[in-house]
């Protein structure tokens, strides 16, 4: 498959991926290369990396407690002090082998370790190949908010292997797929109807390019997030805020992120029918869709009182306002709208219906 | 006096820095502002900053303690912490008023709230007006390792209002002296002899902006410190590691920055003497004019082993060795010279004789 490169960064996949990281790893004579992984990836991950990379490294392995719940400050302090202590300098580099917290995480490490070192991202999950490996977000939580501290900054280079996908479970597949569909909603009508119907996932190395391309296409034009970038956050406005609830709260199942902003993604369809011309055939395909995906969350009235509080920390906000991106039919969003709370409440009861 | 800008930062001075932070706050419409403060300066300084702002604004002020053992990523994490709290969103701006301490936390602070919001520095010590002002180097100690973590960022504005420094003692007022006695001997002879002579600390708005000017010549044509760069950080190899031994030991009194990096200047004034043709009236010349400002500091075996242990985690290293930038003549220096470990022991003889 075709690399994607820009300016500014490179995605590379499969063998051809590896060809490259194998150049760039001796061009750039590092002074020590880190590795980066939680205890799934550094089991099930890792050898199979070590298996592509040809030359001699002494790799340090750096390894994480695995899950959102340690994507924070202390983690980042944790592995701050152990490149420390390894005596990494400014010419060493880090290669981040796992999910979305490990190349958010790790990147965000690298960009602040003496003030910026390089980074390489090897994306795991299906979730961050399809959505982190583009873009340069970097980030860690804070508390129950999300990404709340973090920086712009591009891995040197981001090498997607969709054999890795193997070591994942069907649960962890759908979450990832759940951003494939956004691609769809908010680019392409016809990328949304053919994914719709995929049921197996053992062939998706060209939906995954084509998601790639999708992302890339709208952060190359936008790369600071200042208007077209915001269609990326479609389902991601009310669908972190019922993350971040049922990752602080105790009494819930754990919410997978795909599994999340598929909620997401049905209350802000319902919005946009509302607000923006969504047709209602195009918002009962939405849930349709996602309700066949994705096992249908029940929430108490305290439950959608406490997510719309958490809303407010959402960083779209500005001034006080919520505002949110919103589909006009399927493959074409609008952004910066804004949304009154009755209407969130109604998405609710829709969704619940 | 002339402001200093350039295509991504600006320095302003005075009254006409005043006006020119007052349009920029009208103009941005910034949705909250932050006032980062230490006890000192909010005693100090802030009532002066107040004065000098016209139009009404809802300040928040955040204060936080006084001290390089602040500096740290607890100290970021408690600021991230309250301005979630406080509603801080992607269009809010942080105003860091203070001395190095403020502007390089604070700095890194807003670089990575919500991925970066804009800041503005109003440096209150010498140190900070005519070093931290310009070059946008942000960051934290992690432990002992100062400025282990941050980014390079710039601020919107700069804004050096010499009045501050009515607000600080003799001893602080010496300790950023030494950084622009630094200035001259990295890059101007004449300037370094001017300044030697200088005892009257009521009368330094023009040095100061001749050394915000040299520093500035530096960082434009090296914004990244792949070369140039690397000379305004003459003295502070040996210098950072007495700094971070003092910071770290409890039975040494406190080092201040400057008086760290005149200690630094003297040992690495003798290393050029030996390897770069520093000549003999030269270094004696150096040695003399910061013996007169800084106390002479006691070093004991035990003490010098340790500062060398910890020159190896200094953020100029890379693979393995120690480049130092060293001088040739007075005006003149030299980078990315290497430096024996004998060597390093024979300047703290020179220097304790």
């Amino acid at each position: 498959m075709d690399s994607i490169i820009t300016a500014s960064y490179a995605v590379h996949f499969n063998e051809k991926g590896y060809e490259i990281l194998n150049d760039q790893l001796v061009k750039n004579n590092y002074s020590k290369l880190f590795i980066l992984v939680d205890q799934n990836t550094h089991n099930h991950c890792l050898p199979r990396f070590m298996g592509n990379i040809e030359g001699e490294y002494d790799f340090e392995i750096i390894e994480i407690e695995a899950g959102e719940v340690n994507k924070n400050i202390e983690t980042c302090t944790q592995v701050w002090e152990v490149l420390s202590e390894l005596d990494a300098d400014r010419k060493s580099a880090m290669i981040n082998l796992g999910g979305g917290v490990v190349t958010d995480l790790g990147g965000f490490v690298a960009s602040c370790f003496k003030r910026g070192i390089d980074f390489i991202n090897i994306p795991t999950t299906l979730l961050s190949m399809v959505d982190a490996s583009v873009g340069g977000k970097t980030g860690v939580d804070l508390g129950s908010l999300k990404n709340q501290v973090g920086v712009i900054n591009q891995p040197q280079l981001v090498l997607v292997d969709p054999e890795f996908l193997y070591t994942l479970s069907e649960r962890q597949l759908q979450s990832g797929f759940a951003e494939m569909l956004k691609h769809g909603l908010i680019s392409d009508a016809n990328y949304w109807n053919t994914l719709k119907n995929v049921t197996n996932f053992n062939a998706l190395d060209p939906l995954i390019h084509a998601s790639v391309s999708i992302k890339n296409n709208v952060v190359v034009q936008d790369p600071t997030e200042q208007h077209l970038r915001k269609i990326l956050n479609y389902g991601h406005t009310l669908g972190h805020a019922v993350e971040s609830y049922f990752l602080e709260s105790s009494n819930h199942e754990l919410l997978l992120h795909g599994e999340a902003i598929a909620v997401g993604m049905i209350l802000e369809g319902y919005l946009s029918y509302q607000l923006t011309g969504l047709s209602e055939p195009d918002l009962e395909d939405i849930k349709t869709t996602f309700l066949k995906r994705y096992k249908k969350v029940a929430f108490t009235k305290k439950d959608i009182e406490a997510i719309l509080t958490l809303l407010k920390f959402d960083k779209k906000n500005s001034h006080g306002n919520i505002n949110f991106v919103l589909l006009e039919k399927i493959g074409k969003p609008a952004i910066d709208v804004k949304v009154s709370s009755e209407l969130m409440h109604e998405a609710f009861e829709y969704y619940a219906k």
